[in-house]
């Protein structure tokens, strides 16, 4: 029966697509570096979280010519590829939205882990509860985009992702940022905020966790893809 | 100098009007009756908050006609005046917002709290972020009315009183309310919700602080109001 | 402008399906038969959550013959609809896991949810980490059936959620549960497991909210059935 | 209807003189540099909060001659207005006051928002419950003065705003200050101890935020003000 | 060595006069009654906290004759003593101050302790700061006794121990008091107020601890008391 | 009856002999020297507690031959007397336990306090309940010394203060300490063990507060003294 | 593989005899009684926890004659046992200590633990570190007995294990138990006392988990006792 | 009976061969050095825990020749012998499970405390939920070695102890370990969901104790060796 847990776990990673992150803080650059060698060469593809520009650089340097190599340092993400690694994209589409500069480094991360995943990303990044107008032009566009998923990053108060999921017909994903100071001013007010929220259809991951609210919305994402495909084949 | 603080202290009663209250909680009807008893004798008037149902008939029975009495069962307050005080209206509006069933009871208790103080107050309890086109009528009703301060009383997410602000030019006096379950269930998310809010002019009161917010807003309230007559007297 | 929020409302209803529900718990048997009477003139269906068998009673006793209700006193739900309302099946197909007696309130809630906008439910209630390998049975199950999320219920460690995430390709919604007892034994403990959990396509939903998590999983699921039928249509 | 917010929201620039403000913390000098500009240009005037000797140097540099700017290093806050800007006293009177060398950046952060929004500001910093007879003079002083709100900021077991309100008639904002150490030291004994006291009239914004505190103050301040000139327009 | 262990325990209760007590909640009655009997018996005096109305009753049924009891139902406190146990006053004076109806049975446990221990307690139950000039009577009333330490039982806000420490010369006992409601209501600001407190002097017990804040002044004030008459003996 | 007030603080400055203490963490070398000049000139002596190594040179460079100055560097005190400022001695005695060595700066600031306030001041410093063989000799010392008061520092789980107050007459004030790491590991698990303790006779300040230990120590020591003293006389 | 799981599971249940245990609180009768009898069916004996004077009469009544039960009503514990069941004893030795009435539940449920898993079990139920010398009988005791680990149980500030562990051989598990009032009263305090202890050889379970703590201990001692016996066979 | 005492603490350190050992966090280098000689020179052996890479080279230079030294880097621990202290192998057999790169540091502590002990360490540092199979090879080792006891070393959601629990027949010792981010993240949902776990048998230590967990698996170990030696005698 073991064999039917590992063969689950191929059936997974064929199917979602998730690559295996490493997350960089607090990790030597050596076992940075060597932690990618090994994804790479046993997946085509490895993901790094949480990369210092140090670091970013010291793995570009090592990894020199043999893999092609892609830094978003505001996001603080590093994903290299082997040359013959030809990722195809998946037809899934998700919108991340943002409502401040603080909240930016973790929408990138969200960005970059569901496009690493083949999806098609909308990134709304200037919207925000205290001008509730300025949410009409994003929403329009992810309506008529159809996206399947939407991650809301939001700092201080977090009430942005119970708005949006009271506003649009799919599933959203909020994300707690660690900005602000005082009582509840390390994202605890936003995850309260959004775990108390009363809009059904609004799930929550951890403070500052992009990746897991990317992975989520490209997984529901793909899933849709897929099947709109499955039944073209028909 | 000390008669200096008793002054003072003269003033504040004279301009303020802020009734003494008594909360109940924690009380035998006993005690209550006794306080309320010396505080009309003393103010003419005494405002009873957080009274259950029975305590409110005991003070009933026990006040008899010696005072008029005024029992708000959802407030959970209790009004007794001696007959000839004869309180005159401030000239004061505020007005008070609530979202849910659950809010009314702090929602009564400021606005009992408010009336005491002889403000005009405006209450709207239909309103809430997960609808947030309901909120048109209240505000333009408020700034018809030119009210001087909104009380927002709101539980679980709490982030009305921050969207409020942002659409009014008043001062919003947020109260948390202790509904909700689960993490941050009782009030904690609310009050971490609105003072983590970006919007300048919101402050906030104690979770269920109904009695407080009220006063607040009602002080402002008079403040402005005297401040009309007394130019008018010119 | 606010013609489009009030036109993404209705889009939401029409898409979503998602009913709106009434939290029984603090308000009284009249308030909740006066909501549920409302919303079924309405919408055709109401869902009553957390309510108790004193409140059901009521509610059935006054609804009389007017409505179909239904109630699920392991779950504390009570559904009612219109004579003609008569919903179809939206072909979104998920699952609940569930491991203890004590997950089982919760769970339910989640199920009657789901169902109740449409979709087939599979309940796995004898899951647990204990016995890892009592897991396969319904982990086959759901992937023969090809749910498209499962629902993970779980209170005291609350690890079962990664795990299962761990071995599956859909999207998990973790619950929390308020068992337990001792330090982190109000459901703190779950929550924080499934937060930190290291499994990307996991996201949580509030302590024992049943209701958000039934609601998120069927959204994912009717969404991918749409896809399929809308594909079909071409 | 979203005219109207729209329109609201520019009523609210018009009426109450909030000037959007800029919090400088966890942002590039670049980034601060390019929200003041664009500041200035739409609304005449930039106040920008948390601002380090560095970043104000930097903000000064650029500007050039292009703004009139002020620096205050104490309060950690910089002004940036057009030339052309010429803001009239609003007529607002408010009074700000502190007991200790560590709650003056807070102070004057909240000193230097009510004075950009027109107000005249009362600093009082040298008051403390230790030594009650010394808080004779300012109280005698913002008598005089008839300021219509009291700010008061406070750290360690934060009991003066609760003092102070028990002594003056006009609404007082209180505002905890993060220092002290061991037990409740980083702010939270003083919020908790303002949010419990017992004196109607007092509310309070986040922990070291004077900028909300200060323009709260003259929020109430300057529609005292306006109230007197409307009537005495008549 | 350990014989000194025994002897200082010997030393400890001549010279201290602490009586054991037994804290009678959470135990049954005839638990407590069989623990009062043999602390009579070894001791001649027994003192219960915690006791409930009707288990004093029990106690006073079942010592019948046997002992003299004394039951304050306000302070929740039962003494029994052997009718040949004559203690003799020690000559320690203390003060007592609470401030409102709820701090009351917490300031009377700490009374009855300490008279208990032969100590003279003067109890002053109606100061509070928010008037502060009500204090002075009760001020000037310790200072003509020349009491050795006073005890200050507060709940809410619980500022009134370290107002009190800045009027007077001797070491004050702060007690919070767990009465109040929201953020930190039941004793937690009241707390951490006392001991963010900048007075020296001011030491706490722990939230309606009022038999250790008793039973510390008590020790205080026989310190006193001895020292006096130690050197008198010469 | 302000008068009285002032007199009151005359008084405590007399009788009690606290030295007002400037808190040094947190002000710039400036301040701090500033205010040590005007506290030396209005009392003859100033007591700096939290002083940086740093800050205790620029004190000392500053101050140059004025005064009378003395750096505790484990303890980070500072104190600065006048030359013609002579302390006499008040008989007072009090003891200071420690175990350990993260717990010696917060002994020797209370020891620091005391001497400052005239005390003969017994410093233990090897002592724990690990090895509670290791107490006797230190309980044998301070009962001979006959000691008024026992300051006892403790940081982790903080048992120690709880086990001496249960071998020895006098009161005990307990000094948590924020040494430790993990769960309760910055004082707060010994806090909540000093407070919880059922030794009555023990009080506590907050976590490093050696400060306010050493000098309620001491007030309770001159208190004694002063009864010796003042009987002798007769 | 999954074969090794499952022979892994019949391997713990042959070596360790971990009964199962029903966790009774929140479970009605009927849920009780069907575990039970299905437990005892497949494995000759249940252990119930946490159970009721009501529930146990209930299990009694229901169980008739087809068992031999054993309800310890101080422990809440319920043991069902097949006739022909006959537990031999494992040899293993465990000690369990506890210092007041309120820790006895605790205590006893780990006694009824140790001994259902066959262990000699001694129980010292009057200990206490306020009279640490009534602690020398009971380790004199437990080491004449050679136990193999010793459960000490402890509400309030929960020093106690930490003491013992420092005196005996073997290690020890400590139980935090949640008796106690005001801050860190519900086990907390005892908790993080214990977790924060120095003394290596002390691990923890968490609040009022007697059932733990008992079964660990009992896991050790029969380890021990197989290891002589096995030799012995040599 | 205090000889008791004594020789109970010579006993100990005869059975146990728990080495004292030195905190070295917080310490200056000449502490620990001094610390470190007198251990060696009373004991033989000195194990330093969370010792810097810098503390550890001074430790090296100063000891120079006169003791063996070994510095464990990874797990922050240095060891110093006399030359002629010859530790004897205990025999007893201990495990130690990790998960992820940032474990190891703690789980090396836990090593190296129990190799000073005199035990054979399995190392098993590839494990995790996350791929479960991969728990197989280390678990059939483990079985065949027939180690007595497990140290399970996990952060973040800290699952992997209570899974290894349900899977083998010894206890485990859960170690917390402070990596991880956002709510929970610094050891603490780890150390909860530990407590929780409903796997008898499972204790716990505090967040990054190494040293505890080792130490206690040491000792029971150790005293399962000894049973099978002095069987053996026989």
């Amino acid at each position: 029966m073991v064999e039917e847990f590992a063969r689950l776990d191929i059936h997974r990673a064929e199917r979602t697509g998730v690559p295996e992150a490493i997350f960089a803080e607090g990790k030597t650059n050596e076992q940075v570096i060597s932690l990618v060698r090994s994804m790479v060469e046993k997946a085509g593809i490895a993901l790094v979280t949480r990369v210092s520009d140090e670091c970013a650089k010291a793995l570009s340097d090592s990894l020199g010519t043999a893999c092609t190599v892609n830094h978003n340092q505001l996001g603080r993400t590093f994903v290299a590829k082997n040359h013959n690694y030809n990722p195809k994209s998946s037809g899934g589409k998700i919108a991340i939205f943002a409502a401040g500069t603080a909240d930016l480094p973790v929408a990138e991360e969200a960005k970059v882990t569901a496009e690493t995943m083949g999806c098609d990303v909308t990134a709304c990044y200037d919207v925000g509860i205290a001008g509730i107008h300025r949410l009409m032009e994003p929403l329009k566009l992810i309506l008529e985009k159809e996206v399947s998923a939407v991650v809301v990053v939001a700092g201080m108060e977090g009430a942005l992702p119970s708005v949006v999921r009271g506003l649009v017909p799919m599933p959203v994903i909020g994300v707690p940022v660690s900005t602000g100071y005082g009582y509840g001013g390390k994202g605890e007010a936003a995850l309260m905020t959004m775990l108390q929220s009363c809009a059904p259809g609004l799930t929550v991951v951890n403070i500052d966790n992009g990746f897991g609210a990317g992975a989520t919305a490209a997984l529901i994402a793909n899933q849709v893809a897929r099947a709109k495909v499955e039944r073209n084949k028909l």
